[in-house]
């Protein structure tokens, strides 16, 4: 980042794609801290300049340390301030004197704690605004950006890489930092990552004038506890949502949640109903539970918008059949009927599969070479005029007998369907649920957890496709 | 099972306790049918005596065969019918002269195919009246009863052996049978299952009226898509529930489902509200997800029920205390207020500790001997008295650093607290979440796969709590 930066620039560029950090906090080896930071630059392969900054350490992990930031003589774009919450104040007058201008403050004992905590708070808040640096947090894992090499992680997290991909990840929780979860299991890849922690400045507004530039941000999915600037945050997401889906999960839906939002970052929860509406105006995505913050982005990562609401479903059960249609009702899908053509070529393959879903079940103890039947069945109903969207339903037998058929049929779908297919897999030995579901995401088609899971993510997108298209 | 059995003896007796079993259908080696069948009752150590039928074959895995039922010289408890829909009713007539009075029709292509399928159902109904034979299915993969290794399963799944247990579990699918869910995933065991199939007969009002006698189940978990007489099915609830826990799984909330169940198994679905009403009246608690059906009866398995609504939580995270805390109120839960004698306590252990939640987070960078300090917070809250239950959070590390304080303090609580404990880990490593998740579960404390689970887990065990103490 240099000063002279494009027109893109916004506050949170500094943050996402500094050309050199200064971690300034304690550098003993362990499991959290400054160490843990440079070691997982390092290892995340961030090809910009590192600056410890620790008067009692010359060197660590091969790099010099140095006593103060106004000791380093280079540019520094972004500062980690990773010291007890008393002296985070005059730290940030260095950095000032530095002209440093991000900041993030992942040191905890502000507002969230208590009342002298809040006072704290105030202090570097107001040093920010006169010294013209922008702050991440207090009360914060921080930020990453799998694009550079950019994790500067304060927790040991086993140093693992991420998959580069389209999803961004933003909460006012820790819980969404490579400490707490795998991300490697997101094989849709990742973009950046922040955490606000207590929000004191920078948030969910100026995150999205971030991302509404960033090319590799395809999807946004957030945690809310509180919205700062209501009005901003709207209009930011009304500028967004025409380019890219946003997900939402805002909790503090009953007044006990309410009340453990107030301890947690000491803000105001935003009243419930008035959120909803502000999401169906600005085409925001609403998510209900915590994991979906992970494992819906990929949806809208990895598949074409549907063109309507009509889903059709291969399965080998007519009760996840009732599952999906009850699940996709909540969301205004309606199961497909097959055309009178699909339909007639069903019947002859075996009698009475033309039903909605498609059930193989029956078929199965008799069908001689099931991949081949199994992949025209596929591609037929993908090719139905009367199909928007499929619910693939993978029974993942016991010996993997049918594991090669399923394969070579998602084979020969990627790339060649311009609808979107969500799958569940289940059966008797969870390695071979893993390991399928594995398989078919590395072809690029999202495995969801259940079959509810799966007709949220097609609800989802149907959603969102007909609020692009206006409808 | 003999003639003169006790007065326990329900039509289901026949079912889950037969000392010989017929198997009806093909003997051919392969992943479905007589062989699948009679391989499965062999490898679960099933006691009792086996028939295959089969003119073709003479005999199978050791076995000898008979060309039907009439030849079998003993008495048969129990027949397995797996041949064509079109030949269901003249193999009845022949196991009615044989005088088996308990039939599972496994095969399929009766009232849910077609109406020539229907005619089929109500034939084998007619026969079933008239010669006093009782019938589960047709369309069904059937029953098993884990405490006598009666597992007659007609799919491959793997020949896998059940944990013994408390739960069981039932449904119109073959979707909760061993070949479609890994049952050794549920650690705290199995008692029965039975999938109704298209339900022509036996139904879960007659399943009740078994299992309240019976003393393996201590938890029902139940799939309802249709509910043949809603009147009865409501009394055997009310003589069961004062016992024993029913958590009911009932879909067709939408017009979409409802329109889905009528195909899947030919039955028409009760309405949603009124389900709700008798649900309230007679202590039964309703599931919302398919999943909920395995997951949630382990709280009921493993834990006492709590004394109160008020929940405590120890994490490393405030933002799933608000996760907690608004999934809480959802079903009338309340976060706990530590008493005095216990927040002064924690604030000496660490500034701040004594939050709730119990932010274990900031402490864990400088606290010494964490098994000791954690075995003591966990003691000290689950012995509070303004706490009705626990909710922990467990961080499974990248190195499995606090594994051994984590089980070293579960194997303390175990058998020492009158309050439930749920758990849910999380962490950046997929394979020590598992490892650390089997671990706590062979303790007896139930991990489950969400804090939102988690919480509707403990509002379930709190609502029960209250029916069964007349609040």
């Amino acid at each position: 980042m240099v000063d002279n930066a494009s027109s893109n620039e916004t506050p949170f560029s500094r943050f996402f794609e500094p050309e050199s950090i200064a971690i300034i906090g304690s550098l003993k080896e362990g499991g959290f801290g400054g160490y843990v930071v440079i070691k997982s630059l390092l290892k995340a392969g961030y090809p910009g300049r590192i600056f410890p900054i620790n008067p009692s350490y010359p060197e660590v992990l091969g790099i010099n340390s140095y006593p103060s930031v106004k000791d380093v003589p280079e540019p520094i774009d972004l500062a980690l301030i990773m010291i007890n919450a008393r002296n985070v104040a005059s730290v940030l007058q260095e950095c000032a004197e530095s002209h440093i201008r991000a900041v993030v403050v992942v040191a905890d004992g502000f507002a969230e704690r208590d009342a002298a905590g809040a006072k704290l708070q105030d202090e570097i808040v107001a040093m920010g605004k006169k010294q013209g640096i922008r702050i991440i947090g207090p009360n914060t894992a921080g930020i990453a950006n799998a694009q550079n090499g950019l994790n500067p992680c304060p927790y040991d997290a086993g140093y693992y890489r991420f998959r580069k991909g389209p999803v961004t990840i933003c909460a006012q929780s820790g819980m969404i930092n490579p400490q707490a979860f795998a991300y490697p299991q997101m094989r849709f890849g990742i973009s950046k990552i922040c955490d606000f922690g207590n929000k004191c400045d920078l948030d969910e507004a100026d995150l999205l004038e971030y991302l509404e530039k960033d090319d590799t941000t395809q999807v946004i999915s957030m945690y809310l506890e509180s919205i700062k600037d209501g009005r901003r945050f709207l209009a930011m997401c009304e500028r967004v949502t025409p380019q890219k889906p946003i997900l939402a999960l805002k909790l503090g839906t009953t007044a006990a949640g309410v009340e453990a939002s107030k301890s947690h970052t000491g803000s105001m929860a935003v009243d419930d109903a008035i959120f909803d509406a502000a999401c169906a105006q600005a085409g925001v995505l609403r998510l209900r539970e915590f994991s979906e913050l992970f494992e819906l982005p990929k949806m809208f990562a990895s598949q074409p918008l549907p063109g309507g609401n009509r889903f059709a479903m291969v399965s080998y059960t007519g009760g996840v059949g009732v599952v999906a249609a009850d699940e996709g009702g909540k969301y205004g899908l309606a199961a497909a009927r097959l055309s009178s053509e699909t339909a007639s070529m069903f019947d002859e393959i075996f009698p009475g599969l033309a039903g909605m879903p498609v059930d193989l079940g029956p078929m199965i103890p008799v069908v001689k070479d099931f991949s081949t039947v199994y992949s025209r069945i596929l591609k037929a109903v993908l090719d139905d005029e009367n199909v928007d969207a499929l619910f693939n339903v993978l029974w993942a037998d016991a010996h993997g007998n049918n594991t090669k058929a399923y394969l070579e049929t998602y084979a020969k779908l990627k790339g060649r369907t311009q609808k979107p297919v969500v799958t569940w897999v289940y059966g008797p030995n969870p390695d071979a649920i893993l390991e399928l579901t594995e398989k078919v995401e590395e072809l690029g088609f999202p495995v969801f957890g259940s079959p509810e899971r799966c007709m949220k993510a097609l609800g989802m997108a149907a959603k969102y496709a007909a609020f692009r298209q206006g409808r």
